[in-house]
């Protein structure tokens, strides 16, 4: 329980943000970001700008905002790009992809919009079938294309005078891979990059190019991208922060909340059926086997890891759980969930949960890059380099060290990151305790 | 943080529970209590029972049940009694509320449950309109009965050859009453009970009576009860341990589980609709527009403890929150709860959620009895006296000290007893810092 | 089986529609018809604009569209007068009340919504208790308040040059009603209004200044209003068509179509539980329990006549049906429905529907308000006086002659509404018995 | 209109039930019948057992129940067989299924159920691959199997004394199979089934059987099997009754209910998602793609029929139907449909329904084959021979002539069931018209 403050390096001069999709999420998060800045627009949904840190008793009532208890870039600072296989620049995407009103929060920043250009991606429909683009590298071979990405992050770097930066993967569910002999370790990495080896897809070149030049890398998609050894050696090596993967958003985001809800009631699960409609881009990807199974992987796993059924074979050792994606045009990123939950009481005797969740893919995800962005800007200040178990609170098959399982349960994950902020600046841990205002 | 071992004393011999309202809940927790001691039903939902509680550190794998950390009493130490203005013993109370299953989980222990036959009650149909009953006390007067109440508890005790006691409100939810002057001391309260006045209503004799007697006092109805300062000094002046109030079994378990889930993701809220339709006595009980009021009250709380309108005026300064209770005979004990919740997202987007909940009022309730009866006897046993707040896990309206805010926030409430537990035993907190995982 | 085609006299010239109140509906319903004249939008939710209707056998394939069959007046003819206690104008009223999008669907047609301001209302709080205005007539005294309402209908007439007009009612529920001895016959009625009699209430002197005028009068609300002997017999006497009560719009649509989907499979009912949450102006009016009343009555009503319970007492002699309104600001004017159904099947085995209808008021309601206006008016102009019982599809509570029980199922209404058109145009009617197609 | 009452043979003696499948519903329906024959439950959902019919105007209050009216034969006069691959008699069908209580429906008429051992089945794992079974007729080739049927059918008649037979398949659904050239005349299919032709499957050996044999013969599945031109050529030379296809018992009726609410209503629709959880043996064949595929057939074409997207293509041309069946065990037989639906109303305003339906598979179906099976003998004695159309009601793909399209709106269904009963008995086709209560 240390009490000393880290040193932290001050969040100083212009933070870019490199963005590799600039579709509905991308656009919807720079769009808003720049709203916000101009007072159109309240940052909803966002820790880091509208959440509070209670510190020390509950008497004391210190309870100050994260943005003024830790040192983090404003929004002032942040300078954007973006790769994307389809030209379009940040205000045809955020039309396009129809979640945010033409009228209030589109014209209003269209200039700004307009300018962010997609630099041309790297892009292999061999790992996301569904889409096609013609805004490519016409850099052939894994390492021409790491190469050329290299070239791109120094570049824009210079070109707006950046002082740090941060790479955010906001681009669709590649295919399904399963960790192999070329991710295992760095040498084995770099010489599967070499030979065009198809295990390292084109999201593994990012985030290796992103950590060659000591930058973050941040992973929004289930994708295994730095989720293999050979990239936390490499975190390591570079001193780099990483963190991952697949936003926590919708079902998932419920799912985390409900599971432990039963646990810390000790009430049984027998069955739990998810199903979505959605009608977007990644709704379109997702409708590929191959694509889905990625999600699936990260979709299924919350459940086994929050409810333990090793600790609990009576309540949570033979559960059906079940998960179904649905291209749904009619409701484009309006995304629905819909969540049957088939649970025992005392006795065994059944009960029912049902959740109809009518919510907005991009509304929910942006606010997760801005504080990704800024926590991870964070921790590379504070020297907090690798796995950044601390941020698990976004995503939903956080990364972690290989020696400890993965805390899925929402509340876990809050105290995590609570306590963690506490810990870099000095304060006390929170434990809920509170026995002293009861002693006599 | 401290870290050594509280004294506590065994748990040996039998603990008497003797149990105010001898209806669906109180029929439903002893007939389980009953098969599970046979091995006939599984003790589902109950924490002492089936819970673990993890010690050190996540790589340490240290997980022990509950039961075998803490020294608890055991289901074969329990001796039950009741007292209920209907004359119908446990078999007959269970038959007629509709629970259970007849013929796996009530005739296996008919006899069992015919045994227990209510004691004459202590009623008042002015503060349960709808209920009546032939089976009340011939004392008159308010002091009388509190008497008879005490001669009760002592009978019982020494008929059943009881070590230690528990009593635990189970019954109806009275008219509302605002805590008043007759409150505020335990002298005050004296005079009142022998004036004979109205604002003490028959609760406050069980509870009155109870703590006289040096036994522990659980409140599972919104009723106020111990939840006033006359109560609280008595507790302290006899040693012993009071919880209240309400127990949290449905729809707002839900709440306190979602409502932190917005907070967590700042995720905004203009309205939650909360609607109920039950068919059983306490359904029937509500329908009173007064006695509904008391039920509200507790009900619409949650919401502004756990959201902080003050500390997030622009999220959770200004939303509709409604509770409706219908009484629905279709159902009997099978409850039903629909909520509709209107959030905002990312710059004020609306989004909703629809939570449907087809459960079962007394099979939610049952184990927080036994729960409840075990923890509060452990914390009696370890000298913990007055306002048990670790137990807020379990209420509605969790009694707090009046130097603090209620945690309402179900995984709040459950650090706070885990993290109790660990202190009792001499255990390390847990913070979930988790940094060590990650050091170089 | 008559096939004689019935006289109706052409649709020429200029149709006036007098709407009491210019709140919601009333706005969206103007509006939607100038868009719609522009071809700005298209009448969905209208039969008489977009309905076909099936001739002759399956075989022949005679399906013309319904506006082509009978002789309705077109859009083009109609123009809109408006009385309403606020002064708003039309294009005020549309912005209050939120319903339509300000850029596509009002400012394009401003100014013919500006162009129409609301005449000074008959009005009395005594009826209407949650809204105030100032935009009221002069006049005091019901019967000085009918004639002043007789020379609005006569100045409009002649003011905008109309060959015919149609009034209906699209104002607020007034406060509950029994038909009383006022209400037996004209002359009871004429004495009433004399006297100033409390069982005469505004709706009922539009009504009256209407019949008189020899304008049709159709009633949107769950008011008396017509559906009383007096005023069958003015309409008679005056020759004059009548229409009500109360639009058929969300919940109570849905109703009158899966009460008959259990009927038709003979399944069983034992609770109907239907709650709404509205934030408009009329959930704020039926907040007030005097103007519930008069609304639960429609409402509860259809139950009891789809399901016929003196013909199947063992599946529907007793079933419970509760109908609630919350007033719900988050909403606006996009009411929501949540209905569970509790019905039972094959030896009584138990099973649920529940229904979530996430509707909008006004947008359901506004094109009723267009079908009953030009059904009205080809009523009146083929000679059908008094009530016109083949309207029912658009009632909540549809007025019906004495001998005659009402017809509820929106399917048996519809087949009545089709049958009548046939009839009126000596074309066959449809039985669906169909045996010509198996014959050999 | 004819109004002569057309020969029907008296309902004498004993009617052979032969189920094809001694499953969930057949054992749900037996038990049901021997039941409802003690007076030990009631016929709940059975039009022919508890239905009335209206005769002549509102006014004359004739309203017999329909078994009154027409001459069905009575539930005394059944006798019950079943052929199926799986040897459990019809008590241990029933306690497998799980469907009924035993204690209450299964044990008081276990030595009836215990009588009924199903014979030998015509079974091949090519068209259902998920069953296994045992009790399988030796007879290969599909002639011979034919032959084998046609005894069992003449045995059984003889053994039991029946008077007159019908056949009706309650089994499961066959992997798709397209109409095709063997099924254009009863010569081609003579031909295929000689040549043990696949596109002949075990279900249409049973159907041609029963024709053959002069029995009526209805078909619960999807399965292609007496809906083709082979089958009626068959039927009416042999001058039998023929109905299907696919019991419509859950979420199709509430689909054959809402769409044409909508349509009744001109309200548009983009777009209808349905998806369904069950657990029973149903749900498991239907995981195989290729049975699902002839389900979903019959459940997607509903819509379409239905709307009618030619007559309105601004509302129905263009909506997204999908349909998904999940193998959910934790439900067994107790099926769930979750519809969302999104329709749009005035000017083209979004609005969405969802319905949440808790069926009980066999619970639903088991009534409509008591009522299929005396409606179709009523048919047989009526000389109705071939397709039986108005029977429609009872079909997710009513079987119709070709000359026709088939009418899936359930309200028109049932108009032509009960004014074809009213044909039969020579009494007034009902209109809805009604015009005479009006008149002066």
């Amino acid at each position: 329980m240390e009490t000393t403050k880290r040193d932290i390096e001050p969040a100083a001069g212009r933070l870019g943000v490199l963005i590799v999709g600039l579709g509905a999420v991308a656009s919807t998060f720079i769009a808003g970001v720049e709203l916000i800045r101009r007072g159109l627009a309240e940052p909803v949904g966002s820790l880091t700008q509208m959440g509070t840190i209670r510190l020390g008793k509950r008497t004391e009532g210190r309870v100050p905002h994260i943005r003024d208890f830790v040192p983090l870039a404003g929004l002032d600072q942040l300078v954007f790009g973006a790769w994307d296989p389809v030209a379009d620049n940040a205000y045809e995407a955020a039309l396009k992809c129809g979640v945010l009103d033409r009228l209030t929060h589109i014209e209003p920043i269209a200039g700004e919009l307009k300018a962010i250009e997609p630099m041309p991606a790297v892009f292999d429909q061999n790992y996301v079938r569904r889409i096609e683009g013609a805004n490519v590298k016409t850099a052939t071979g894994k390492r021409a294309q790491a190469e050329a990405l290299r070239d791109d992050i120094r570049a824009f770097k210079t070109a707006h005078s950046c002082d740090r930066l941060v790479v955010i993967w906001c681009a669709s569910t590649e295919t399904f891979i399963e960790p192999g002999p070329a991710h295992e370790d760095l040498s084995s990495l770099e010489a599967a990059i070499d030979a065009d080896d198809a295990s390292v897809p084109p999201s593994m070149l990012y985030a290796y190019a992103s950590l060659m030049e000591g930058v973050p890398f941040i992973n929004g998609a289930p994708n295994l991208t730095t989720d293999v050894p050979a990239m936390v050696e490499l975190a390591h090596n570079t001193g780099v922060a990483i963190g991952g993967k697949d936003f926590k958003s919708g079902q998932t985001l419920l799912k985390t909340v409900l599971a432990p809800m039963l646990k810390t009631r000790m009430l049984g699960l027998q069955g739990w059926y998810s199903t979505n409609i959605l009608g977007n881009r990644d709704g379109e990807v997702l409708e590929d086997p191959d694509s889905f199974r990625t999600k699936e992987k990260t979709k299924l796993g919350v459940l086994e890891h929050i409810l333990q059924p090793d600790l609990y074979p009576e309540l949570y050792g033979d559960f059906h759980h079940k998960v179904r994606i649905n291209y749904y045009p009619p409701r484009g990123d309006n995304k629905e969930g819909w969540d049957n939950i088939d649970i025992s009481g005392w006795l065994g005797y059944p009960m029912q949960i049902k959740v109809n969740f009518l919510c907005r893919d991009s509304i929910l995800a942006a606010p997760l890059v801005l504080d990704l962005v800024l926590f991870t800007d964070l921790a590379q200040r504070a020297g907090l380099k690798g796995i950044q178990e601390w941020l698990s609170l976004y995503f939903k098959s956080p990364q972690h060290a290989p020696s400890v399982y993965p805390e899925h349960d929402l509340f876990i994950q809050q105290t995590k990151l609570k306590n963690t902020l506490r810990w870099l600046m000095g304060e006390e841990q929170i434990t809920h305790l509170g026995m002293e205002y009861y002693e006599d």
